[in-house]
């Protein structure tokens, strides 16, 4: 009687908590103009393996199907979004400033709080070299937590550069083919023992931790803090050359965003990609590109962590789920006026429940207060008269039945 | 740089047609107080192969996992529905009345029109016997339609009842091992060659046959008709015997919605599994149930084929993506500032959006009204004062960055 390992139900509290999520990035990403699209959830397994490295192929749910095709559940959206670029870029005006909501899915050993699905929202600017494409998609990280209630003393965007790194290895001569597993052990730094990430780098350590310690250079990240101060939005970065991402394609500036108390793995990533649309495309279609996502299981732990937040969604939570009539039927004669009155009410858009069989008065008041009811209305001896009872202030007035829609409108204004 | 066979890209636009379906869904839903919720998209296996017949099953996209499991992309939500009610049902009040919008899979064979992923809304009601249930539940089917601007000429709801079948069997003296084999070969008449049908039914084609051409009574069919005349929804009903539906989990009443003109497969269709929360939970949790599935795939093609309903639509989603204001840029020494409002005016919910890099003046006001902008905003020479435009009067005026936020809000209001 239980889901797949790593697998949630959403019961109705989990789901209402899961859809505020949803609601809040979709709100703060259309400010911003973002448009919404979505790719599938099964995609050819090809698409991952040449593009994000090896060890988001090892964690895949990948299979081959009924028509002998190698396909996977797709662990992100990257690639897709590069594919769907790759095929219709002569559609869109550039830049694109895209936005996604969607399930993914990894095979990972099965850990406390590590899950193998996720939600996460994803937002892309495709066809812009210019950093401000860089500032406007920070911000917009920023601006969606903050819209949860978030402050800067809650968390921070740790921003780099990954040519800060290339153009470190080029200088010591290391050959392009080893860049993404070196890359990858800087990345690692601080999150595995440190013998390991020595044996990693081999001569390179030393150099390595001697930046890490001191902090690196950047004129590019200078710039991109100057631009997100010209927004007030400043103290919400800070430059550190440690985050370099795991997934292979990124090029330019990368960012993670984590809480400030460093008690939960990161709430956001991203960063520029500017070639993997040409190498998805075959060099078809080549477009510098950056994006970021945010997933729904980290963020829904700081939230329940951070009081002010969750008390501000638990509110919200509760005032999207009243209704804003509860039908009483106090006679079973009256049932079928009843529903005919129930139909019009829902025909305006409110929000009606009633009981779908006999029951008594008592409790069905109580089930009106309950479900959130404003107006609770009851069809009994009176009628053609209704009882209506404003559930706030506890007024009741007797109405015809034909002045009853009304009274109703009138209340719920 | 195709997605996979029968599976589907959804671009902005198509994107923008599927979030209006899932908020009229959501929206009707919630008028008859269904609360939401949702499952996992991966279930092990062993919860179809049982419960839904052998069709669904050979359609499946399963696999064993990683961790050898067998595993199964949801076909369908029922049996997930019965799964988490039978584990949850004391935390729950009865009746439950809940929906859930989620994508599904089958692989099945490729034709056109026929795809390997859908959307649907599932809406079901948990916990009670009484037929006010079955209206209630295919009043809300009926009331989904109506939303999207739909009516009686353009669509029906057939409803029928598994009794009546069953019943039929018993008086036969059919062994109940082979009733759900002549269900399916009932439900599928009209769909496969007579001969067909005539084979599979043996010496109960022709008292079949009989049944199906002179309609078959009901009073509990009539019954349920009569409570949708209660809320004057009689029209949009008839009784059709011949919908059996083709899972073996269905026990009492059944219904299929098709459009009119009986173009297109079933828009939606459901019905009473009293059975299947026992037999999922080995006995432990027996509740009655019932509930209807809606596709967005031919709801989609329906909508395409009925102008005034199509044209509703195209009028909704070209209004929901209209951006608030449109800030223009005319000199780049004021893009610091600009900066500045468009974080206050994005601060305060409005949709705004701006270029990213230097671009003439005429090229941003038309981009401007592209986006529906209804407030365009020209920082440039009269800086600290902006030029603001009402983009519906075309009214200009001039105004101190100081006042600039007020004058806003009054147009945008």
């Amino acid at each position: 009687m239980q889901p797949l390992p790593g697998f949630r139900d959403f019961l109705p509290d989990d789901c209402a908590v899961r859809n505020l999520i949803f609601a809040r990035w979709r709100e703060v990403a259309r400010r911003y103009a973002f448009v919404e699209w979505d790719g599938p959830p099964l995609e050819a397994t090809e698409l991952y393996r040449k593009k994000s490295g090896t060890e988001i192929v090892d964690q895949l749910f990948n299979f081959t199907d009924k028509g002998e095709r190698e396909v996977a559940m797709r662990p992100e959206l990257t690639p897709t979004l590069a594919r769907v670029v790759a095929a219709h870029e002569r559609e869109f005006k550039k830049p694109l400033k895209w936005f996604s909501i969607g399930q993914f899915f990894r095979y990972e050993k099965q850990q406390r709080g590590r899950l193998r699905e996720h939600f996460q929202l994803n937002c892309d600017v495709i066809g812009e070299a210019n950093l401000a494409a860089d500032i406007e998609l920070v911000a917009l990280c920023i601006d969606i937590l903050r819209a949860f209630g978030f402050t800067d003393k809650d968390f921070v965007v740790r921003v780099s550069d990954r040519d800060f790194w290339t153009n470190f290895l080029r200088e010591k001569d290391i050959s392009g083919d080893r860049w993404d597993e070196l890359l990858q052990a800087i990345d690692k730094f601080g999150r595995e023992p440190r013998e390991k990430t020595v044996e990693k780098l081999g001569k390179l350590a030393d150099p390595v931790f001697a930046i890490l310690k001191s902090g690196g250079k950047s004129e590019r990240l200078d710039r991109l803090v100057d631009g997100l101060r010209a927004r007030g939005l400043a103290d919400f970065v800070s430059i550190d050359v440690g985050i370099v991402r795991g997934l292979a394609y990124y090029t330019g500036m990368v960012f993670e965003v984590f809480d400030r108390a460093a008690k939960f793995r990161a709430i956001a990533g991203g960063g520029r990609y500017d070639n993997l649309i040409g190498v998805l495309s075959d060099g078809a279609v080549s477009m510098p590109a950056l994006g970021f996502a945010m997933g729904d299981v980290v963020l829904g732990e700081l939230i329940n962590e951070t009081a002010h937040v969750r008390e501000k969604l638990e509110n919200s939570i509760a005032n999207s789920r009243k209704i804003d009539i509860y039908v009483v039927i106090a006679k079973e004669q009256c049932r079928a006026d009843a529903l005919g009155q129930i139909q019009q009410l829902r025909d305006r858009g409110y929000l009606v429940d009633y009981p779908l069989t006999s029951e008594k008065v008592g409790k069905q008041f109580q089930l009106a207060e309950q479900l959130g009811a404003r107006v609770a209305v009851l069809f009994g001896d009176e009628w053609p008269q209704l009882k209506l009872k404003d559930m706030s202030s506890g007024e009741q007035q007797l109405v015809s039945k034909d002045d009853f829609m009304s009274h109703v409108e009138t209340i719920l204004r």
